[in-house]
C-alpha cells in the first residue's frame, strides 16, 4: 500500500463508515487520495456487485462516488486551512445532496478509476465532481455536495 | 410473506441485481408494491450499514432508492400498456440519474419506510421520486431518473 488515505485520518469513532470507514470490516474501505488538484480512488467491484449481468450495481457506484466525495471535501478542507490531515479539530464531512449520472453501463470486473475535482469550497459546505473510469472510458458522473458534519450526529463525548 | 413484490417478476436473468436480485445471495434483496398509487417498501439496514455511528450510511440509501424506483418504473409500465407484470415482452427499467437529498440524518436499527410516485412516465422512460421515512419521519428525498433497458445490456439470447 501506499501512504494512508485520506479516510486513514478520520479519528477512530468516526471511521465506521459502511463505504469508507477502515473499522467497518463489511464495508467498502474506500481510501483516497491527492494526485496533483484532483483526488483518486481505485476500487473494484466485487462479482456479486452487478446490476444486470455483466455490469456494475448503480447504487455501488452512486456509495463509492460517496465517500470518494466527502473524503476529498474533508482534504481540501485541511489544506484550505494549511493543516495537515488528521489535526485537530477534526473536518469530517457528511453528504447533504449527492447526484449522479450513469452515463454508459460500467463493466463488471476491471478496476474503477475514480477521480474528484473541487468544484466549490465554503468553510463548512464542499461541491465535488466525481467521475468513474472503467479502462479509461469515463462511465458515471457524480456530484457530491458535502457538509461540515453537525454537532448532531458526532458520538457523544469524543471526536473534537 | 405477502404477495409477489414487483422485482419476483423479473426474468431469470434480469434477477441478479444486488440490490434487488432474488437470485443475489448477498444483495439486498428490496421487494417493492402497489399501495394505492404509490409504491412502497420496507427494508431495515444491517447494524454494518453505518455511516457516523448511530446513523444510516448514505451509499446504502441510494441503493435502496435506486431498485425502488426502477421497480415503480417497470411495474408502472405494465400498468400503462394494461399488461400483467411479467408478461411480455419483459419492461425492465435502469438507472439513467440519480438525485438524493440526505433531510435529516437516518437512524439505524428501524425499519425503514421507501414510498414511491411516478412523475413523469413515458414509453421508455419514468421519473420516480422517492421518500424514505423512519419513524414515520422523511429523512432521504431521491428522484430516479429510470430508462428501458437498452439491447446493449441485454444478457446474450435471453429474456423477449
Amino acid at each position: 500500500m501506499r501512504e494512508k488515505g485520506f479516510q486513514d485520518y478520520y479519528p477512530d469513532d468516526l471511521s465506521h463508515c459502511f463505504g469508507c470507514g477502515r473499522l467497518n470490516e463489511y464495508g467498502h474501505r474506500i481510501r483516497s487520495f491527492w494526485d496533483g488538484d484532483e483526488s483518486i480512488a481505485e476500487f473494484t467491484p466485487e462479482p456479486y456487485h452487478t446490476a444486470i449481468p455483466g455490469f456494475v450495481y448503480g447504487g455501488l457506484l452512486a456509495s463509492i462516488i460517496d465517500c470518494h466525495g466527502t473524503g476529498t471535501a474533508s482534504a481540501a478542507a485541511y489544506r484550505r486551512q494549511g493543516r495537515e490531515m488528521g489535526s485537530e479539530p477534526v473536518l469530517r464531512f457528511v453528504t447533504a445532496s449527492l447526484k449522479v449520472d450513469y452515463l454508459r453501463p460500467t463493466p463488471i470486473g476491471v478496476p474503477l478509476i475514480l477521480r474528484g475535482r473541487i468544484k466549490e469550497m465554503g468553510e463548512k459546505k464542499a461541491i465535488v465532481e466525481v467521475r468513474v473510469f472503467a479502462r479509461d472510458t469515463i462511465c458515471v458522473r457524480g456530484e457530491v455536495t458535502a457538509v461540515l458534519m453537525p454537532e448532531s450526529m458526532k458520538p457523544a463525548g469524543k471526536s473534537p
